[in-house]
């Protein structure tokens, strides 16, 4: 299998994508390959730094990069040799099987839309999310902001491409599905998700009902189905609260000796507390419903993260989500007709 | 002034009720007095139970009680006799300055339009709440679920009336305003929130912009203005994560005699920060926009909320937060016209 990184995506690129691929070839099989796609220049005077093993790891020049600033469509039509397009076109072409990138979600959407172009019987793809569920293994929110503004239709194909991404890549059988709703009844909502209720309920899905986020840390289900602008707030509001946690934890146990005393005793289990806050042990976010595997890692990605994600990347193609998702969507489009 | 508050509403009720109003008489004036309106004979034996200053709690009897299952306007329409509509009477007519409950948030909201009726200018009244920010004085986050779909316009009423609330009830003087999000920049987010910038920009709101679910606990601004779902998730995975947290915690800091010496010594900060994460420090949520004072409390709110409800419900009622809007509607219809 080819990985392909975009060498240029982040707030720490290249040097966090390297090491994370460095210390990705630790773990891979021999038979798989990373390929750093950017600035050659730049990026093969930052690889010369560390040791790997250099069959593992190659670089594939593009001259251009495409920042958080830019009209995400506008960009990829124009900039052409940009380390986004020269990855995806290799997803495309064969020439590699998997695109990660920490760079502008709207690119790497854009890109998908229109380099890869969407499943037949997907109205919009979705970007999904592996949400930390503290003490307990994570779900999977979906959409987290691809979509702002949603049909019923669009978060039936979230729930079914949330829940092949679930079993194939994070080996949860037989994944339950929720729809967040302002309560748990099944009356309960706006127009919108009375409407996917009754979709949801009539597919194939193994569809618990309504969900409210009050439960989403009881582990409630294990794929959550939003609208992009609802699972955008869901997403940076558990974000934002993580941080505040373990800001406020650190201030108050360092205020006294006494505390300090307590705080050195409790070691372990405030680092257990703070490594499942970070978000970076749960790799990247992969977008469904594309004809190829694409995976959006957190801009501030660090090289744990960039790791993280390529080792989800692994079962993301050996299982075989995209032709999944092709398959299941032809019975979904069945079900929903054209529309 | 004459506060009045629902026996019947709460998962507690009426004991919580009876205690938290029996706790404020320790802290309200000699001249304010509560009455507790429901059912005479359960509200009266449980009552006599407690010593308390006689002159200051009263009981009104009202037979019947509005549940959370039934739907709320036929309720309202209906049940002339419970305790919510007695309540929301008394109110109109002038026998009560303020109504407290903790039943369910239809039948007030219902109760509210159809009995007070709404504010001149205002389409949708809202159900604002103290949202807390931990370390920091909490915001006010308005709609948090009367309103399902809003308008641009019933999100700049909501800017207008949590930011009323917001100076005279918490004394925040010329408090900011924010408008959840899915990116900080001007043009982000859906038709929806798009006009409702402008419609604030154009206002004489104190308006930072847009802000993000990620920084609410950043305290970034007075007033977080959205339309009732995001609301709705806000809250409660605010809440949800709170009780994660506390709940993580003392399941890691118990888990061996190390970890729960470590504990003991922290023992200050731990209580601290449990206070912090409390909703019933907080006080209920004021209904805003209808003709008379309505504050709602959680459903499983204790003493110590029903209490800290009542405080909040004196300022509420002297600083005129009804009055104080009936006149700054005037200027926000002249602004954005008749529709």
């Amino acid at each position: 299998m080819r990985i392909i990184l975009d060498g240029m995506g982040g707030d720490d690129a290249p040097v966090s994508i390297i090491e994370g691929a460095i210390a990705a070839t630790a773990e891979i099989s021999d038979d798989d390959d990373i390929v750093i796609v950017g600035k050659e220049d730049i990026i093969c005077e930052c690889l010369e730094k560390y040791s790997y093993k250099g069959s593992q790891i190659s670089v594939v020049n593009a001259e251009e990069v495409i920042t958080n600033d830019e009209a995400p469509v506008k960009a990829v039509r124009h900039k052409k040799d940009s380390s986004v397009v020269r990855g995806i076109t290799m997803v495309k072409e064969g020439d590699g099987d998997v695109f990660i990138s920490a760079g502008s979600t709207g690119a790497i959407l854009a890109g998908g839309l229109l380099i890869l172009g969407r499943i037949t019987g997907i109205d919009r793809p979705t970007l999904a999310a592996v949400y930390p569920v503290i003490g307990s293994e994570p779900s999977l929110l979906t959409d987290t902001g691809a979509n702002a503004e949603c049909k019923a239709k669009n978060l039936l194909e979230f729930g079914v491409m949330g829940s092949i991404y679930m079993q194939s890549v994070l080996g949860r059988q037989n994944p339950t599905v929720g729809l967040v709703n302002n309560g748990t009844e099944a009356g309960k909502g706006t127009p919108l998700t009375k409407e996917a209720y009754a979709l949801m309920e009539q597919s194939n899905l193994n569809f618990i009902g309504n969900v409210e986020t009050r439960d989403l840390q009881n582990a409630i289900c294990d794929v959550i189905v939003t609208d992009g602008f609802t699972g955008n707030a869901i997403v940076k509001l558990t974000e934002g609260m993580g941080l505040m946690v373990l800001r406020e934890l650190k201030k108050r146990f360092l205020s006294t000796s006494k505390s300090k005393l307590g705080a050195l005793l409790l070691k372990d289990q405030l680092s257990q507390i703070k490594k499942e806050f970070n978000y970076a042990e749960y790799g990247g976010a992969p977008i469904l419903g594309v004809k190829g595997a694409l995976l959006k890692m957190h801009g501030s990605s660090d090289a744990l993260a960039v790791k993280q994600t390529i080792m989800k990347a692994i079962p993301y193609v050996e299982e075989d989500v995209v032709g999944t998702i092709e398959r299941a969507m032809e019975n979904v489009q069945e079900m929903v007709g054209d529309e």
